[in-house]
């Protein structure tokens, strides 16, 4: 089965750790990674979410952390302290740091991220293949209005230097009107079997693969059916901020609204938890096939479970 | 007193902390350091003569090893290994490598190389001026020949790598025609009260330092004594492999032939090991004035000795 799936950081990664867990050899599952939080820092091409799918199906995340590296030493951190030279705010670590390195001595020698990544993968090995969304430069930004005025600061300060704390009003992709799907990309969705939406920000992660011209309507056009997975669990996202960037898109943080946020032109099947059984009538109403099943990624057969019911849906719709 | 050194790395850097002990907050000295062998590794920019001045008077130092950081740590080193990425010969542990982002950054940002030496001194605190000899791109290079036929290494190749173990048979500082002296390097030079050449290395260190158009002719002009410390004892290099880099410009690993090599052009006194007594007199006649004083920087008592000796040298000749 050609199964694709569209991927933020961690929900996306630990996700796909439970798919993977679920199919075979056979199996041949494409990743579209989020570039949307990808950051210079130090003069280094930082970007999380790639890293954090590659990290945690290639066996070297840092298991309670869900970003980063296992094992981690923080030299390099220190010394950039002792430099003075910041932000502090973005944790890297030393072994995280040398795959920066790696990526931006290689894009500085002319290689499309793309392949970067590629090579990036050939060590980790995580069993699936991880395209970039795209090899253009996109930066989601978010604006908001603090002690400093209205202002729009990068994704990455907004979600980890303050913490979503204040409103987001806007959130921009910045470079994605113009920015084209990396090679493969609208191909692998144009194959698929299966196109999964695994419990990703629906807005900063999901939403922003979508902006890159051509992907949504490649993934609508799809001959394969789309199910979903809500990230929204009795009102509350699961981990991360996700409520704060669906209030900007004028979207609630319930499983019912971020499934019609997506809408029937692009979902064809949605999972919501079973706390959230109620709105499986509605999200039916609306013409997407729903079903409530266990959603906490708890560990990899709960989620090897959930990917399994993903899968079913798929073959219910398509049939 | 305004003193002008001109350094190598490990055997200048030792010396300069010898000196700096001597003199006091009322001296002011200006270290005009070699960047020949500067190489980009990893996409960053690596200066390691600079960086082992810097260190070893900042009190950063690996004292046993000579170069790189005290309590390092190499998780980047292992990391770039586990990507397949080398060159492995090179050592560049994780608190060596924020140097160099942070450098590599700075230059990035548009930079010159005299700014970002002063910007990480200010965190050092190395006690002397310390200014990179151009600000240009100069990179010495070693013509070889081996199992491979005759060809071209980087200098760090040949060192680090090969550990000068085939002859060299041409050492061409290139880009050094073209270099201009970093902003401060002729003005230092021209109001020194005395100028030193430690221990370094003739060739590859001084030499190269040197080779910059105008560089040498205000050593020359100088009103300033010019004494040197023989990086030579007994006929063989304190450490290092001088001795490969002197027989490819044709000068014996000799305390004498050193000095001759520099020339009365630029020399007024030369001091050489007891060891090397019987050269005194050659030296001497040769027009350049000579002591023979212990050369082995065993502490830093011994090596501010050295320093003691090489300006009591100065004040004779200037007289």
């Amino acid at each position: 089965m050609r199964i694709v799936a569209l991927a933020g950081g961690i929900g996306g990664a630990r996700f796909l750790r439970g798919l993977r867990e679920l199919t075979g050899p056979q199996d041949e599952i494409t990743v579209i990674g989020n570039t949307g939080d990808d950051i210079h820092l130090f003069g280094l091409k930082v970007c999380p979410d790639l890293d954090t799918v590659m990290y945690t199906l290639g066996g070297g995340i840092h298991e309670e952390q869900g970003w980063g590296r296992a094992d981690e030493t923080w030299s390099v951190k220190e010394e950039l302290k002792a430099y003075g030279v910041g932000p502090e705010w973005f944790g890297l670590g030393d072994r995280d740091f040398a795959t920066h390195i790696v990526r931006t001595q290689m894009l500085g020698a002319g290689y499309p991220l793309s392949a970067v990544t590629e090579a990036l993968c050939d060590r980790w090995q995580p069993g699936v293949r991880l395209l970039p969304m795209t090899d253009d430069r996109v930066e989601t930004h978010v604006k908001i209005t603090d002690e400093s005025g209205p202002r729009v600061v990068h994704f990455q300060e907004y979600w980890v230097k303050l913490h979503a704390a204040v409103a987001a009003e806007a959130i921009v992709p910045v470079g994605a009107e113009t920015a084209k799907p990396a090679p493969g990309v609208l191909e692998a969705i144009a194959a698929a079997d299966v196109i999964l939406l695994p419990p990703s920000n629906p807005v900063v992660s999901i939403g922003t693969i979508l902006a890159v011209p051509g992907i949504r309507q490649a993934v609508s056009d799809a001959a394969a059916p789309v199910v979903g997975l809500s990230p929204i669990i009795g009102g509350a996202p699961v981990r991360g901020m996700a409520d704060k960037v669906l209030a900007a898109v004028g979207v609630e943080a319930t499983a019912e609204a971020v499934a019609l946020h997506y809408g029937s032109g692009l979902l064809d099947g949605w999972l919501v938890d079973t706390a959230d059984a109620e709105a499986v009538a509605a999200v039916e109403a609306a013409g997407i096939s729903c079903r409530a099943i266990p959603l906490l990624m708890t560990d990899v057969p709960a989620t090897a479970e959930m990917a399994r019911a993903a899968l079913e849906l798929a073959e219910q719709v398509r049939s």
